[in-house]
């Protein structure tokens, strides 16, 4: 498959956007087991996954470490830059090789510049216009997974990479 | 645009309503990230925000405070005498200028007093009737942004608010 | 209006049925702040308001002392006993004076009792029918309140109570 | 009823597959009490239930303690050799007496090796395919009522069993 590198964002995308906040100082994420399969499939066909947020909270920490995510960037501004420069060290083409899922404001850059983009179904009607996909999921229904399953089969490899898991 | 002062109940418009309790005396809101824009477009257009909530939580502090929210009202019974008050301040007339979206009983005499009201689509039918606009989504799923977009559009603005973030 | 005592059930009615659990020892329920209407137009009838539970938590302690609701039976097997026994204290008929929301097997028994009955949208088909009135909503989503607001409806009594706080 | 042992998986059966994470370590789960009736169902007629899951957590240690369950085996990697043991000490034939609810890919080689699979409505349209039922009911909505109903109705028992609570 052309694609060498997948990117995501966390809130919207890997959750509703949801941010739970407690009187203490405290905060929480709903994160979907069904995306864990996205990050299985990817690692099968050992193509590196990369999380880019702009927050920056131990909550993502947590969930990159459980999911053994290959690189992880939070509280970032300038997603494009960041991305850009981790093309640079892996030697990918960003336009040619890189897939990306975002639902806001500070992914339309990103969006723009990958190779495949998509976008939650509940994501804002100028984001959807923006990004090459609109999924059928909204953020953290899973969405993050159809959005590997939809590459795989766009690539016609859905079938072999399932076949381990189906029998 | 005339509206020089936005006001947004919390519980029902910047949540679905929900109050987490548990066995300790902690409690819990949820928020939703889709919000966000709505204060950074008001910001973008150096229109002043003020959250007014009958309830006092250490939770809607914490969430103003990362929001950078102009102006907190909690604990509040009467929300027109507070929203009369803080317009006599800025030099604000409350029925040409001001725009408000709250979704139930303590809302009512506000919402009749403003330029420009709104009501989730999950707000009751009685209060829908009395909000001047009833917007598509329901509280919690990003209704303040709805709010926010929907007064640009109105005043023919949303494009070039939005031209700054997708270019 | 011939209702002089109002009960409810809360898992499920109150709440969408969820339990959070977390791995320290403690627990969670979700309230909806909609559902506090419910309690204040039974406070402005002097109609009291008896919360009735098999579950037996601090968490709905809270809930029922934020809300003062007038009676809290908590971890209750027999609902139709307790209830019997409080009517008898209260000099009130069961089958003529009282109303109960209720959505599973453990509230059969006093749904079958009470003069006005009713159940959830999402409740087990074999719970509706037993059920008087199957409502609109799901638990969680404001059911209570719409309960209190049919009762008001059914006995003539909601446009003037909703007077007070519409004008 | 042919079934003698009745097997489920966690994530996303019990819960949507929703997995809370805060900044401290801790963890949540959002169990339905709607599930409850399957448990106690299934106590009625002796036939015993077991969770099997491939998480490890205290929060699912709690909510089999809360609510009896027969045999809790977490942190399972293969579910099928697990319950072929359980089969083994139990004298109970796999393919002919035991009934499993699951919704993803390590369920697969159980929900093909039992009298009696089940999947919920939202599971991965493979998972589906290759469960015997898919219920109407997505995962956390109360599926495991829904599919130890199913199974009563399917066996003839369903009328019987709630004849008890009913009345």
């Amino acid at each position: 498959m052309k694609i060498k590198l997948v990117l995501t964002d966390i809130d919207g995308v890997w959750t509703d956007g949801g941010m739970f906040y407690d009187g203490t100082g405290n905060e929480w994420k709903k994160f979907n087991t069904a995306d864990s399969a996205g990050v299985l499939f990817l690692r099968d066909l050992k193509i590196p996954l990369a999380i880019i947020t702009g927050e920056d909270t131990a909550i993502v920490k947590r969930r990159a470490e459980k999911s053994n995510i290959d690189y992880l960037f939070m509280g970032v501004n300038d997603k494009l830059a960041v991305t850009q420069e981790l093309c640079h060290q892996l030697g990918l083409s960003l336009s040619e090789e890189v897939a990306y899922i975002g639902d806001d404001l500070n992914d339309v850059s990103l969006l723009k510049a990958v190779k495949i983009s998509a976008a939650p179904n509940n994501a804002p009607e100028y984001i959807k216009k923006i990004a090459m996909w609109t999924l059928q999921k909204n953020g953290g229904e899973g969405v993050f997974r159809e959005f590997v399953e939809r590459l795989l089969e766009f690539y016609g490899m859905k079938e072999q990479v399932l076949r381990k898991y189906l029998g």
